[in-house]
Parts: structure tokens; sequence; C-alpha cells
């Protein structure tokens, strides 16, 4: 799955962008319960530690829908670091009036509705539905997996949507044929947040350190 | 800190109850950043698992105002797990039309904002301040940390709260001395929790299975 | 029904509770429009003043779904008053993310999302539905009436609901049966809140007085 | 207050309009709390049922700014009514983006949320405030009860209300002098009632008698 | 369409109010996209514009659903300005507790939306529909369209609707029709917003000119 | 100003990406009022329809902060088009969890709470001033204008915005002096609109034609 975000993310970096895909060593397998999602944040923490520690990057992006351990890592830097459902939901929301969500377990969709009202588009989701597809599934989309998801974005369109949001980084190479298939914008979140990232650098604006996002205090190591 | 929260708790508790209070080995010292937040979420599920396989409690209550990792507690049992910030929060609501929220750092009402709207509490909380006093100096809160609190609190009520809701583990002591400055309701969510546990136990509510917080799946530990 | 609301009170208590089960004389004979709503305020108010003028209590609940004359006897007290829906939709919200309400008859549930604004649940509450059964009728819940109850609590879960709100106090003792049938918790008013009053009168919150729930004014005798 | 009203109403009529102004016999001598409210509501419910017993009225009008029993009138006829406080906010609405509400005691802004929640304009009303003026004392506004109020009504511009709701039914005679002194439009819900009553009668909108606000379920009289 | 607008802006005047409806020159034929509201726009205010300089009027409409141009006529004048979407969702909120929007083309719902959200009727508004019936279908409104809006008049009433807004202005002669055929409230905008301009002008209530709605800044020309 | 907005882009563009900024030749010389924004809105369309016959371009930006004809403009093209206000609001929201909007003259904040709302960004946005500074005064940003916005940026961020947006394409050349001045990201919505056209043309994200945004109908010339 790396490998192919890696490419997502390579085809629309543009000219003078770099794009390093890493995947934590020892994260879960696959992210779709808050179980993972809480393991995944403290994977997250540590690769942006390590990165900066390595020199830094100039934008960092969460691949994976449930955009975990974005706050966490925003405090460790002063760029950009952008979430994959944040980015895709943000540019949905400027292709159209409404967005659905069409992603792999329903149970991930709870978290699909906090990440929704934290960034304001509670009322721009018209419609959320799981494929019933894990994630680890989608490796290989075989065409029974892409019929699924073609489906549940049709129903999408039917639901009033005028994008699809793409609840799962796995989805990323699906995400030109789904939308020739339904014919409305289908976002993809990697592609979504490489060219915000690419934006949000170009045009100076990073990661505000005023108060909340500003480096975690440091503490006197309690003694045992 | 743990005492003083196992203390509190079993003020409260009623015949009947019993409280374990446990703490993490490795969690951070003090949670007040997201980078804290999102290790004691992994430390909190590893209780939870720990406790599962020792045969499991009742209810869970997670002693920490961000209520970190209780989402996924919830994916691990089908009893109540109630976040202290969560139990403050209803409770409050139920003392008056309008709380406020006096904490430790500014920096952690971010994490409050997302809880209030989580819980459906936004409109309710009509303040909210960090006193500045970072969580590990609540250890012996002297005369001079318990008046700046008292500060705040006075000011929640000036400022139109009906009742406040301590931002805090920490603070679970000077509860009912602030209470007794300010004259109007200041609530404890470890109390607060406790109790909400022994109600929900009793009415036989417990946490649903339903999806989101059904088990999470199993999947086969991946080949390195 | 009284009777049958004293019983489900009792049986979660616990011990050192003791529960006063009391009906107004001259009340509706059941609440099922705002008409009955407005008359039952009035009995609730005169009830809880009778008990003040009698010692008081140390804490009240009204057991009607409407949670009538709530406000008003917030005014007359400072200990906590909780009404049946604010508690049932405080615990369902905890038991899970969302829940459905189930009730007797649907023109009831225009007051029920006034009360769902007023709490801040109108986001967790993802459904409502009137059974068509009257409050009467409940009187002895014969097994077509719960038939139909429970046909309406699958539905609720069909339609994403992870618990479900029982919304007439006369439901009171189909909430465990109910609860079995539908595999999610159901929550009944009147359990939830006996153990919301122990769980505010143990944490010492009562219901504040600071401005809209201080005594109301006292006026001269207009002179006729 | 009954005469004020009367007058009020009567000069915004407008030719083939009739108005009857009645006073519940043993209504509460004001309302400002919510057991004062709670009996108004009972009284408004009794003055109706005696309206339609005589013949019934073309549109009721509820002339207390907390629009006490509404609901409850609204499922004794099929005619319109509107309660004042709804009819000064929906004009105020019209008259500019904002509004502020300028009451009598604060204690009684609770009630307002509420019913701004129940009309959509929470978010149009931008500031409110109580004059700490008695609704008894507003019989006789003299030069000093008048000040005051211009002053809370200038403070509502400079908090950047454009228009202000006069948040009691005992200023209708101060209306026109504010809005001389103030400068933005100042709505006196009386008046306001009043056209709207007007305006439904002519364009043939009564109350919708769908399912909430049909009328009553008619019980057997239980034996005591 | 002009004729028939005034046709029933007259039925529903009353004595001592006349009506002058007007139409663009150069207007859009039918406004059923946002390139023909902007267009729409501009032609009501060069309509004000020229009233105005003809002496103005005592209130002004603005008879198309979308409310064209209706924030730019307010800073023309100090009278009330009054669009039919406006008045129609206003005059329905008061009818009950829920409405339903029965228009023409369903591409109109997404500006409906926009006004829903500015005058605090989101919540309210429980239903919308496209008839599919262009506007200027209307002019003559055949048994068959009027078949089609009754059908979906009916479906809104099924969905919960309390009463039902016409969303068109070329709609207003089947309002009574319409009525008599759902057993609900149907409101029609021409009709509620004349109503409403005689109930502000009775009130003495106009265009707030606190700052946004205040004349619009003159600049000098630009020298080319 | 056209030439300077022409280089803010040019600045930001990347490589591969051209830029073509033009202004209306009868559009108003400022846009600071609604009237202006509706003569604006029409002018935008006017432009795009002339680009579209020439040929058409790839994505649009509308660069004033209004946003002036989006909706209509969408309806011409199927690429993106995105206006400067939207693009401000989605880069803040992202470089922080709140901001605050600092602009022209106040009477255009009306415009903008509703661009707020459209946009999901209402709770993301905690404050917004308006310097009184008419938009063609900053032609020549003197000491003193960016004085004046500079006090208005650091009064942002006490009161609690991580980043300010500015509310006006003319204050695009002052971006970087401002955000080295305040230590928070100062976010001018010319380049995030650039930007967000490359990312969104990048990742194959155009404009929906599902409904909404379909090319508008076209219709018989009326004959006069």
């Amino acid at each position: 799955m790396t490998a192919k975000i890696a490419a997502a993310a390579g085809e629309v970096a543009g000219p003078g962008v770099e794009i390093a895909a890493v995947c934590p060593d020892d994260g879960p397998a696959a992210i779709e319960s808050h179980v993972d999602e809480a393991r995944a944040a403290v994977a997250v923490v540590e690769l942006v530690e390590r990165d900066v520690r390595a020199g830094g990057s100039d934008a960092y992006v969460v691949a994976c829908f449930g955009d975990p351990g974005l706050d966490a890592a925003r405090e460790l830097v002063d760029v950009p670091v952008i979430g994959i459902a944040e980015a895709a939901m943000h540019l949905a929301a400027i292709s159209g009036r409404s967005f659905a969500i069409v992603t792999t377990l329903s149970r991930t969709l709870g978290r699909a509705q906090d990440l929704l009202a934290r960034y304001g588009m509670t009322d721009a989701c018209v419609w959320m539905s799981g494929t019933g597809i894990p994630v680890l599934d989608l490796e290989e989309a075989t065409g029974e997996a892409f019929e699924t998801i073609a489906r549940h974005c049709r129903e999408a369109v039917a639901q009033g949507a005028d994008a699809v949001v793409l609840g799962c980084a796995g989805m990323t190479d699906l995400c030109h044929r789904l939308a020739d298939r339904v014919g409305v914008p289908v976002v993809d979140g990697v592609s979504a947040a490489v060219g915000l990232a690419a934006a949000m650098v170009r045009a100076g604006v990073g990661t505000s350190k005023r108060d909340e996002y500003a480096a975690p205090p440091r503490r006197p190591v309690p003694v045992p």
C-alpha cells in the first residue's frame, strides 16, 4: 500500500516536489478500528519526530483516512501537516455543494463523522457508506471490489452528492476509473493532500504555533 | 495523582462499589499536549486489555480530562466506559443551563472543544479558561494555585456559567472547596464518572456493540 | 403506572436510596399533547412545593418523557431535579455514538425534538418513531404492544442507532426484554434518572441557583 | 398592562381588524420565572378553550414574551396562534441581519434562548440583556426606567445588533421612543404579532393540524 | 407572470394597501440558474433605484423565490424589503413546526439551501423537492402540471412536513387549490411577503441602516 | 490592483502554471457593498463566458473576497472555479484550529458571514474585524494603512485566532510582512486560490456538473 500511495502522490506532485512515502515499522497492518487508530497516531508521532531529527521536510501528509496523530504531528513542526481525510473533504467541498464518503468498513464512519465536525464539513457531507471491503483487500482491487465501490459511488450520486470522497488511502489507484464511471468528481485524499501541501508551502502558510500547536512542554523525567 | 483520584472515586462510590485506580507504567507523566494524548490513548488500551484478560470489571473510567483512548477502550468491552470530561460535562449540563471549563494549560482547550462537540455540549459551554498551572503542579495544590483556580471559577460565573467543570483530574480534591467559594456547582470529572458508571451498571446500560464499538477485526499478523 | 415506575426506580436505586413515587391528584390521566404537558407542569410544581414544605428530598425526578415542569421545579430547590427524557438521552449518549427514540404517539415527537435541542442531543439522535400506542394502553403491555415496540426498536438499529431510548415512563417494565430482543442498550428514563440522581447527590452537584434557577421573585398579591 | 397591550394592538391593527385583549382571572400577576410560565401556559389554554366555546376568533396572539402555552393553544384551533417573542424575532430578522433582546430580569433569558432555538433565531440574535427592571415596574415607565432600557438598547447596537427586540409586552408603549433614540428598528412583539396574524389570515395560512398540533386525544375520564 | 403576481398580491393586500407589480425590461425570462440569479439581482437593484428616484414606496417585495438582489436592495432604502422565499419560510415556520419546499427545477435547491441557512430555517425545512417543471411552463398551469405539484405536496406531508412552501412565484395561483388537496397550510411567497410588508409598515419596522445595509459608499468615478 | 493580484498569483504559481489576470471593463471600481457585489457577479459571468468562447482555461479564480458570481461561474465550466475567500478560509482552517478575518469596511462582514456558513467555516472563524480602510486606499498601502491592518491582526491573535485571513485582494502584497509582524500564518486569498487551483487540476478534480452546477437551461428568447 505504501508503494501505491507513493505512486499516487508522485503523479500529482508537479515539478519541484519530492515525495518520501514512509510506513511505520510497527504500526497496525491496517487501520479499521479506534484501537488501530490509537496505535497509528503514536506511529505517526514517531515518524515525524524521526524525520525532524533527520532535518525535516517542507510539509507532512498523514496518509490514512482517519487522520491519526494529525494534531500531535502539528505540535512537532511549523510546516503544513495535512490529513488525507481533511484534504479530500476540503477539495470535494470546492468541487460542488455536497459530497459523499465511500469507505471500507462501516465501523469507521464514526471517526469520519468526528472529522467532518472538526473540519466544518458536516453539512457538506450528505451521505456516507461502508462497502464492507477490508482495507487489506484493497491491495489488489480486483474487478469485484472495484464494482462494489463503483456501485456505492453511483448510489452516492443518487443520494444527492455532487462529488465522492474515497475513504481509504488504499483506494487511491481507483480514483480516475471511478470518476469516469460515475460522472462526478471523485476525490482521493492522497492526491488532494499533496496538492494542498504544495499550495500551502508556495503561499508561505505553515502550522500556527500560537498555543494549541506550539511545541509540547518538556517535563523533567519522573523519578521511578 | 493516582492516589488522589482513587480517594475521590472512593468517596463517591457508595455501598457495593469497589474502585481499582491504575496508572500505566510507561504513559506520559502528565497529559498536556496532543502528543501526550496519543501516548496516553495507547496506554489506556493496554490497561483495559490487561484488565479484560484478568477477568474484567463492571465499568471503566478514563481519568484524564482529554478522555484519551475512550473510543478505543469501548471497542474492547461491552460494559460502560466513561471519560471524566464526558461525565463532568453531562452532570454539569443537568445542574444548570450552562457551564464553564477551568483547566490547566490553555493549549489543551482545543481538545476540550473537540470533546464538547462530540458530546453535544458546545452550546452548553459558555466559557473556557486555562489557568496556566501545569498538571504536575497540582500534585500539591498550595494556597496560590487554589486561589488562581478559584479566581478563574469566579470569572466563569461572571461570564454567565451556571456551573464550573474542572478540566483536570488533578483538581479533584479542590472541588468542594471551590464550590463553597464560588456558590455554584463545581463538577469534578472523577466523581461524576464514578457515579455515572454506577448508574449505568444498575440500569443495565453498557457499551453498544452494534458496529463502531464492536470488537476490532482480527487480522492475520503480516509477514515481515 | 405510578406503581410500575416505583418498582423500576426501586430496582436500580441501590443501597441507601429511598424512592417516593407520587402522582398528582388532578393532573391529566396521561400526557400525550401539549395541553396535557401544560397541565402536568403545574402539577409537578405543586408536588415539589408540597414536598419542600414537608421537609424536602435529596433529589427530584420528573417521570414523564416530556420533562414537564422541569425548569420550574429547578427554581424551587437547590438539589438535583432530573427529567427522565433528559436522563435517558444522557445515558444513551454515553452507551454509544447515536440513539433512537421509540415512543407512544407520533404527535409527541415535536416535544422530544425540543428536548433534544435543549440537552444538546440533536445530533446524537438519529431516528425517532411513534408506535401509535397510547400511553394508557401500556398499563398492561400485552404481547401485541410489546411486539410492536420491539419492531420499532429493531428498525431503530437498522437505521443506525447504537442504542434505543424508550419515550414513555409506561414502557419502563419492558426495557430489559427489549434489550434482549434487539441486542443493543435500551434505556429507560426512570432507571436512568434514579441513577443520575444518586450520582449527583454523591458528587455533591445540585441545581445551580445562579440566576435562571434562583427562587422565583415573590410579588405582592395584586389587589383585585 | 392589558389596556396598554390593547392600545398597541389596536394602533397597528389596520382597517377591518378587531382586537379583543383578555387577561386570565387567576394567572400570575407577572411572568418572570419558569413557575410563572407554567401557570400562564395553563391560563392561556383555558382562555383559548373559552373563546373557542364562545365561537372562536380568526387568530390568537399570546402576549407574553415567553410565549407560554403557545404549542398547547395551537392544538386547540386551526387558525394562526402567534407568540409575541416569535413575532418580534421573525420581524427583527427581516429588518436586518442581527438583533438583540432587551428584557426585564436576566433570569428570563434562559427561556428566551429556548425560544430562539425553537424559531431558528439563535444565530440572528447577537446579544441579550436583562435590565433588572421587574415587569410590574413597567406599568408606569417613568423616565428612569425608560433611560435604563434606552441605555441597554444603545449597548445592543454597539454590540453589533441591527435591530432591538423588546423582551416584554409591558414595554410596548416605549417602542417608538426607543427607536427614535437608538436609530435602528426597535421591535415590539405585540405590534409584530398583530401584523403577522393579519398577514396569515389574509394569506389563508392557519395552524397545521397534521400531527403534533392536531386536536389532543380525548380520553375516558379515569374513575377515581 | 407579472400579472399573476399582481393578482395574488392584490388579493391579500387588504384595505389601504396599493400594489405596483413591475418587471425588469431586460432581466432573464425566468430565473432557474445562478447565472439568471446574478442578472436578476442587478435588475432588482435598478428597479429599486428607479422607484426611489420616482419618490419611493412604503415597502418592497422581491418576487422571485431566490430572493435575488435582496441584500443590495436593502442598502438603497430604509423601508422594509422582503423576499418571497424569506416571507414564505417565516410564515410557514409559524404555521407548524416544519415545512417542505416544492419548487420547479431541482437545480435551484442549492440556492434554497443558502436562503434557509441565511434565515435560520435550515432545521425547520424537513424536505425539499424539485418537480422538474420549468418556470415558464407554469404560465398556464394545466391540469398535468397541477397534478405533478400536488403529488409532490402530498409526498411532503408524508415526509413529515406540517406545511408546504411553494418555491416559485409562478405557482402563486395554485396555492389555495393545493392547500385544499393536501390538507395542510400551503404558503405562497407573494401573499406572505405582501402581508409581512403591511405588518412591518404598520409596526414601524423598516430596514436597519446600521452598517451592512447603510447606503453604499459613493466613490469618485475612476478615470479610464 | 489587477497588476498587484497578477504579481501575487505569479509568485506562487509554480512551474508550468500560467496566470491571466483580467478585470471587467465596466464592473464597479471597488466592491464594498451588496450593490457592488451584484454588479461584480454579472461582470464575472461575462468574463468567464468570454474566456470560454476564447478556448477556456484550466481553472478560474474569482479575486474578490466576496466571491461574487462564484456559483454562476461554476455553471459555465467543468474545471475548478475558486473564490479567494473560499480558498483563504480553507487554507487557514488547515493551518490551525481557528482563524480571524481582517478586512476593509465593516459593512462587508455580513457577506463574509454568509460565505463562512456556505463553506462550513462558521465555527473556525473566531473573530472578524473591519479596519475602516476603503478598498481603493489599499492601492498604495502606506505605512499608516499597514500599521492599522497589523494592529487588527495582532488583536485577532489576542482574541484566540491561530491564523489571520486577509479580507481583500488589495491586501495581497502585505501578507508576508504581516505574518512576520504577528507571528502566526497570514493567509492571502489570491495565493491560496492559485495553489488550490493547481492542486485541483493536478488531482483531476473539477466542478461537478451533477445538477446545481450543470450548464444553465437555454430558453427561447422571449418575443418583446
